[in-house]
C-alpha cells in the first residue's frame, strides 16, 4: 500500500512537473509564434506582385512638392476657371430635383439618358447608327475606360504598343491585366524654327517592328498628350493598316477630342475602312466641359468588344455616379441643340483655349525656350535646355534632368511643369530630358504670371 | 546571237508566267488570310479567363425582367423616397460653389475634407487616432472599395473565405484577382416561431476547417447582406481568434453599419483585441445618407494594408468624383454636429426604417409566409415555402425554385424580389431556395401595395 501511495504522490508531482514544462513550453511557442505572426504578416500582406513597379506616379510627388513650395502651378491638367455655368446648374438642378431616383443606383453600364445622347452625337460622327445599349458604356472617367478596355482584352503575356511619351497610366494597367507594354517613341523631326507637334512623328520603320504575332492591342492616343499632336490621315491609315494586318484592336484614347486648332482636324480612327470592327475609342466628360472632379467618361465601339469593358465594369465599381451622368446629359443635350452655334461650348472652348496656347507659345520663345506648338489638346512640351546654364542642376539628386529642371523651378522660380521623362519607358526616359509640360487651360492671369515668372528669372544675371 | 535572242525572249516569258502565278496566288492566300482573320478576330477578343463566369449578374437579369412586366420593385437595395434634404441641398450648393477648384480633379486617396471628418467620426468609434492621410481612401462606393482590398491583397491561388449568401460581387472579384473562394454558409437553426437573423449561425466547425495556410482574406459582412444579421461579439472573437492564428486579413464590410436595430449593437471586428492591425473596413455614404446613386464610399485600416488598396485604385480609377465627396463631407460635419440629437440622420434613418421592418415582418406573417427578422440592414429574408401550392412553379424553366417563384411572382403578381440562391456558391444554391428577398427602405405606401398584392394573392383560391 506505502508503495502504491509514493508511486501516486510522485505520479502527482510528475504531472504538476510536466503541467509546468507544458506551460512553459506553451508561452515560448506562442512567443516564437506572435513574434513569426509580425514578421511573416508583413510578408503576407506585400503588395501583389502585378502591382510592383505601380506605386510610384508623378502626381503623387509633385502635388507633394506643390503643396510643400505653393508655386503657380502648370502642373495637373486641369483648369484654374469656372466650369460653364448651364454645366454647373444642371447639377444642382438634378441634386435637387423632385425625382427620388436621380439619387439612386442607375443602369450600370450608362445612365439611360447620358448613353442615348452620346449616341446622337457620335453616330453621325462615326457614320453610323451605334447602340446606345450595346454600343456604349459609362466609366468613372476615361481612366477608368481606359483599365476597362486594357483589363477586359489582355491575356498574360499579350504585347500592348505605346506611343511614347504616354498618359503614365497606360503602362501600370497593362501590366496589372499581365500584359506586356511595347513602346515606340514619336521622334522630333525639326530643332529649329517653328516647331509643331505634327513635327514629332512615328518612324514607320520602328513602327512596323513593334508588331508581331503576339500584338494584341495598339493604344492610340490622339491628340495626344503631351505632345498635342493630331495624328493626320496619313498617319492613322499607317496604323489602321498595320492593325488589320496583325489583327490588332485599337484602343483610341480621345478625351482632348473638342480640343483641336484650326487647321487641324480630329480624325476618328474608327472612321477608317474596316476599323470600326476592330477599335474602342475613348471619351470624357470631365475634358469636354471643364469639370475633371465629376470622373465620368466613355467607351464606344462594337458591341462584342465593348461587351468586355462592362464585365470588368461590373466586376470593379458595378455603376457611376447618377447626379453626375443626368448632368452631363442634360448638358450635352443643350450642345446638340445648339451645335451650329459659336456658343457651342464644343466649339467655344477650343477657340478660347487657341488664344492661351498663343500667348505661351510666345513668351516661351521670348525667353529663348522652343516650345513645340500643339496642334490638340491643353500641353505643351517646351524644350527648356536654351536656358540650362541659369538653372541649379546640381542642386537636385534626381536621375533625370527634366526632374532636376522641374523640382529647382518649383523652389526657387514657384512655377511647376511636370517632368516628361515620366511618360516613357525605362529604355527611352532620356528622350523626355530636355521638355517640361506646361499646361495652359488656365485663367489669362494665371499664364500672365507664368510669363512674368520666366522672364524675370531669364532676364536676370 | 539568235539562240541568245531566243533564250531572252523565253526567260522574259518565263517571267510574266511567274508574275502572274505569284499575284495568283497572293489573292488567294490574301482572301485565306481575310476569312482566318474574321474567325480568329473574334476568338483572340474573348473574354480573359479570369472574368470568365463573371457576366452574369442576378442583377441584370431582374432589372430587364422590371423593365418588361413594371412589377413594384422590392429588388435593388435604395430608397424610392426622397434623401435627406440637407445632403441634397449640399450638392447643389457644391455644384455652383465660387471655388472652382471644386469641379477638378481632388486628392486621389480622398478628397481631405471627406478623409478629415471621417477620421472625426472612426477615431472614436474604433478608440484610436485614424491618420486622415494614409488610414483611409475614399472609392467609387463600397463597391469600388471591396475591388480594391481583394485585388489589392489576393496573390495567385489565396484562398478567400465568404459566408454564405454573401453579396455577389464578392466571389468574381476574387476570381478576377486569381484568388479561390472558399465558402461557409450561415445555417437558420430555428424554423417555427418567430425566426431573426441571429438564428442564422455560423458551424464552429465548418467554419474552422475553412481555414488554413493558404487562406489570406476572411471577408465578414456585418450588418449582414441578405440575412440582416448583426454578428455578436462571442461570433466576432470566434472570427477574429481563427484569423489571428491562421495569419488572416479580414475585410470587413460594413456598409449597413447605422441600421441597426434596438436593442442589438453593430460591432467593428477592428475594435476586438490584435484585430486592428488585421482589419481592412469598409462604409459607404450611399448606404449611409440614402443616395446610392452618389457612388461614394471608403475603406480604413493601418497604414500598410491601405497602400495596397491606394496602388489597385491609383491603376484603375485615380481619384473620384469632387463635388459628392464635398457635399459628402459637409454633410458628416452635420452630423458630427448634432451627434447626440434624435435628429441626427445616423440614428433617426434606423429608427424611421425599423417599422418599415415590422410592418413587413407582419404582413409577411399574417400570409402565411416565414421572414427572418433581420437586426440590421433593410433586407428581409422570407421563407415563401409555406405558400408555394399557390405559385405556379411548373410554368417557370429556371433551374432554382427560388427564380421560379421571384419570376413567376414579377409577372403574375408583379411584386419583384431577388432570389437569393445568387448570394450561394454552385454547391450551395440548393440552401438559398426556400427564401426570396424583399428589401423594405421603401415609402410606407410602397409597402402597403406589396401587403395588398400578397394578402389578395394568398386569400384567393
Amino acid at each position: 500500500m506505502q508503495v502504491a501511495l509514493r508511486n501516486i504522490v510522485f505520479l502527482f508531482l510528475m504531472l504538476k512537473q510536466l503541467t509546468l514544462l507544458t506551460a512553459a513550453l506553451s508561452k515560448n511557442s506562442s512567443l516564437l509564434n506572435s513574434s513569426r505572426a509580425m514578421s511573416t504578416m508583413t510578408d503576407k500582406f506585400k503588395l501583389p506582385q502585378k502591382y510592383k513597379g505601380s506605386e510610384y506616379t508623378v502626381w503623387a510627388e509633385f502635388i507633394d512638392l506643390a503643396l510643400k513650395y505653393k508655386p503657380l502651378n502648370l502642373g495637373q491638367g486641369f483648369p484654374d476657371f469656372a466650369a460653364p455655368a448651364h454645366v454647373t446648374k444642371n447639377l444642382a438642378e438634378v441634386a435637387q430635383s423632385d425625382e427620388p431616383l436621380l439619387q439612386q443606383y442607375t443602369r450600370g453600364y450608362g445612365h439611360l439618358r447620358l448613353v442615348n445622347v452620346l449616341s446622337k452625337i457620335y453616330s453621325p460622327l462615326i457614320g453610323r447608327e451605334i447602340d446606345p445599349k450595346t454600343e456604349f458604356i459609362t466609366t468613372a472617367g476615361a481612366y477608368e475606360a481606359l483599365y476597362s478596355a486594357i483589363l477586359g482584352h489582355t491575356n498574360f503575356g499579350d504585347e500592348v504598343i505605346l506611343i511614347e511619351p504616354f498618359f503614365d497610366c497606360y503602362e501600370p494597367m497593362v501590366t496589372a491585366a499581365g500584359g506586356k507594354s511595347v513602346f515606340v517613341p514619336l521622334r522630333p523631326t525639326k530643332t529649329n524654327g517653328t516647331i509643331m507637334s505634327s513635327d514629332w512623328k512615328l518612324d514607320p520603320v520602328e513602327l512596323e517592328k513593334a508588331f508581331n504575332e503576339k500584338t494584341k492591342i495598339f493604344l492610340l492616343n490622339t491628340p495626344h498628350n503631351p505632345v498635342g499632336k493630331v495624328f493626320s490621315k496619313d498617319e492613322l491609315e499607317m496604323i489602321a493598316g498595320l492593325c488589320k494586318k496583325w489583327n490588332v484592336l485599337v484602343i483610341s484614347d480621345e478625351v482632348y477630342e473638342w480640343m483641336v486648332y484650326e487647321p487641324f482636324k480630329h480624325i476618328r480612327i474608327a472612321t477608317l475602312p474596316d476599323m470600326w470592327e476592330r477599335t474602342i475609342t475613348i471619351g470624357s466628360a470631365g475634358k469636354t466641359f471643364s469639370v475633371t472632379g465629376w470622373k465620368t467618361g466613355w467607351a464606344y465601339g462594337p458591341a462584342h468588344l465593348i461587351h468586355n469593358l462592362q464585365v470588368v465594369h461590373q466586376n470593379n465599381l458595378n455603376s457611376i455616379n447618377t447626379p453626375t451622368q443626368e448632368a452631363i446629359a442634360r448638358s450635352l443635350e443643350e450642345e446638340v441643340a445648339r451645335r451650329d452655334s459659336p456658343d457651342c461650348y464644343l466649339v467655344s472652348l477650343a477657340r478660347e483655349l487657341r488664344g492661351k496656347r498663343d500667348f505661351m507659345a510666345k513668351f516661351m520663345t521670348e525667353i529663348g525656350m522652343v516650345p513645340t506648338i500643339p496642334e490638340g489638346g491643353y500641353f505643351m512640351m517646351v524644350d527648356w535646355t536654351p536656358l540650362a546654364s541659369k538653372v541649379g542642376l546640381a542642386e537636385e539628386s534626381d536621375k533625370y534632368r527634366d526632374y532636376k529642371y522641374a523640382k529647382w523651378m518649383s523652389k526657387n522660380n514657384k512655377l511647376q511643369g511636370i517632368p516628361p521623362s515620366a511618360f516613357y519607358s525605362e529604355e527611352h526616359k532620356h528622350l523626355g530630358e530636355n521638355h517640361i509640360r506646361y499646361c495652359f487651360i488656365k485663367k489669362d492671369e494665371t499664364l500672365q504670371k507664368a510669363s512674368d515668372i520666366l522672364k524675370t528669372w531669364a532676364s536676370s544675371k
